[in-house]
């Protein structure tokens, strides 16, 4: 154990463990609180790194970060594989999104427009140039567009990676669980916590339930397909991550729960669009089925930066669905704040500051628990 | 272990103890053989005690041993619970078969009119009649037919019961494999290993796999339903097994595979199928999903008997998906057989030699490898 860091970590889920690496390599005594590094959202997430896919009706200066972020992924996915010596499955097949029947298209395109108009990456592919990318879609497929710069990562990859760089720079890793933040002393505490931060802050941060399964090609082949593909199945959305191990994830159920069951309906409907899109995955193993939490904000979008009223206390979390693809701008750009205490103007929209409220009462100084229950 | 036992039983499913079981209990002694007691095909098994359901076109002879051994099952649950004090999970609240569509209620009215023609119990219900007797039926549900007699029981708590009552009638459990029947010295071996009947002897026994999966009913409740519920839906065939701590075993497919993946065809069809029945099993949690390899034969019957050329060796395999039904009967006539040396008469159309031919050249005197390339 440290005598007074200059830095104190909660949480070293792949947020955490970039912040600590990024800190301790620039010279500062880093901390970092977890009982279970990488069990939370990353242990589950699918390592999309899926900024223009992703860029959604009223979330422009989201997917500005989000964009920034993925820009950063190939210096820093380099980076850390030469300092940590694991391969983080960095790959840039790109992503193909399609639409199964006419309506998940038409749904499809309207996204698509709006992507488009924002100056993002995305092309429009005929069914026949679809099918030359990959043989294996459904013929029900009625068409799709590339989006070139959304890649992968492997998020268990990533963490271990991550892990042993931070560890190699200086970082010390404290296998416990923070209660309250006065528990610790530090110079400066990261709250990176994940759905944690909420207890310990007081943030709006809730439990988004996102349920993902785990299938593996037959006979340890490669998948049959390399992009990521993203697809509107009968009105559902689905995802299917495919690594070179053999191992194909499909994924996510978005539900406002905080519990980890996997439920047979959700597996049902994965499946139903995982097949319906790619129909060699019936033959595929099922290996895993699981559940985890994201760190769901009121507006889809993190909270970093200083936390107002708590001096010496920074935020970085409520990364929702966006913990891996955002994970080099959080750690550059926290790491910056704790060495210069300037925030770098980038981070404006995502003070935790825009919750502070007047009518605060419940947990912490930024909104009622009427507002918020999940805390 | 036992010096030149009375009788030697080459694996410890329910068959296997309960053969046992009945010859320690006359005093005979019994060693078991199993490395791995329980751990074959009953391990994965519902545990449906349905000759009602299962009575088939072209299988009269099975029908009547499944008819015999269902009308033994209460003394024989009711003996072995007192003999063991383990409940084995024996509940007659009955089979209700139904047909989803009017194309599956075709193709089940068309199997009931051939089993009330064989004086089978199957009593059509309207769809309210239906729905009066289990409310949580899909409204799509259109007809179905009570079978009443056909009951269930739990297979692991059947083998823990057998072990119990088998070790305390003075059965000892050997637990290591055997290769060949010629490890074995005892006044007459039975050889009760499933699928590994067919290297030990060359009947023709060959793996059908099952897939299947244990929901269980969401909050600790017992399942929004009693009885035992056989579908027809969308042409798929289901089962849906409530047990009372609120287990649902949902299943299983028949392939004629040798392997036990889990697939992710395999979970979608038996989830469609059982969602679309019951449509409360979607918010269930998905706990297990497993695959066991049932002993087939060629015309689906049991091998139960004296093997020609092989004085002092009894078959007493090829279960295929009837073991857990086919366990008193089997126990009792292999007992009595043991016993006297004199077949029952109900063994005659069961017996090894049906399978014996000229053309024998292969692992057993019974048939080639090309005829059962299995083997």
């Amino acid at each position: 154990m440290l005598s007074r860091p200059d830095v104190a970590v909660v949480g070293a889920g792949p947020v955490g463990l970039a912040i600590a690496w990024r800190c301790a390599a620039r010279g500062l005594r880093v901390a970092v609180h977890d009982p279970a590094p990488g069990s939370g959202a990353s242990h589950v997430a699918a390592g999309m790194l899926a900024p223009v896919a992703e860029a959604y009706f009223g979330e422009r200066e989201l997917t500005g970060l989000l964009t920034g972020s993925a820009a950063r992924w190939p210096a820093f996915a380099a980076e850390l594989t030469e300092v940590s010596g694991v391969d983080v499955g960095y790959r840039t097949e790109g992503t193909l999104m399609v639409g199964l029947t006419a309506d998940d298209l038409a749904e499809a395109r309207r996204l698509w427009a709006y992507q488009q108009g924002l100056g993002l990456s995305v092309t429009p592919l005929r069914p026949s140039a679809l099918r030359d990318r990959e043989p294996a879609l459904a013929p029900r497929v009625r068409g799709g567009a590339l989006a070139a710069t959304d890649h992968q990562v492997d998020p268990r990859r990533l963490v271990r990676a991550l892990r042993t760089a931070a560890e190699r720079a200086g970082a010390t890793l404290v296998p416990a669980a923070v209660r309250a933040l006065s528990e610790l002393d530090a110079g400066v505490t990261v709250v990176a916590a994940g759905c944690g931060a909420a207890a310990l802050t007081g943030l709006p941060v809730r439990p988004v339930k996102g349920q993902l399964l785990r299938l593996r090609a037959p006979g340890g082949a490669a998948p049959g397909f390399r992009h990521v593909i993203r697809g509107y199945a009968d009105g559902e959305h689905v995802y299917l991550v495919p690594r070179p191990d053999g191992e194909v994830v499909v994924g996510a159920t978005v539900e406002e729960r905080g519990d980890t069951d996997v439920t047979a309906g959700a597996v049902l409907r994965l499946l139903r669009a995982g097949v319906g899109l790619l129909p060699e995955l019936a033959e595929y193993d099922l290996v895993e089925t699981l559940a985890g939490l994201r760190p769901g904000t009121p507006d889809n979008a993190p909270i970093l930066g200083p936390l107002p009223g708590r001096p010496g206390v920074l935020a970085a979390t409520g990364h929702h669905r966006h913990g891996i693809v955002l994970t080099p701008v959080t750690a550059d750009l926290i790491a910056d704040l704790v060495e210069t205490g300037t925030a770098d103007p980038l981070l404006a929209p995502f003070s935790p500051a825009r919750f502070a409220s007047p009518a605060a009462g419940g947990p912490g100084p930024f909104v009622s628990e009427e507002e918020y229950p999940w805390n």
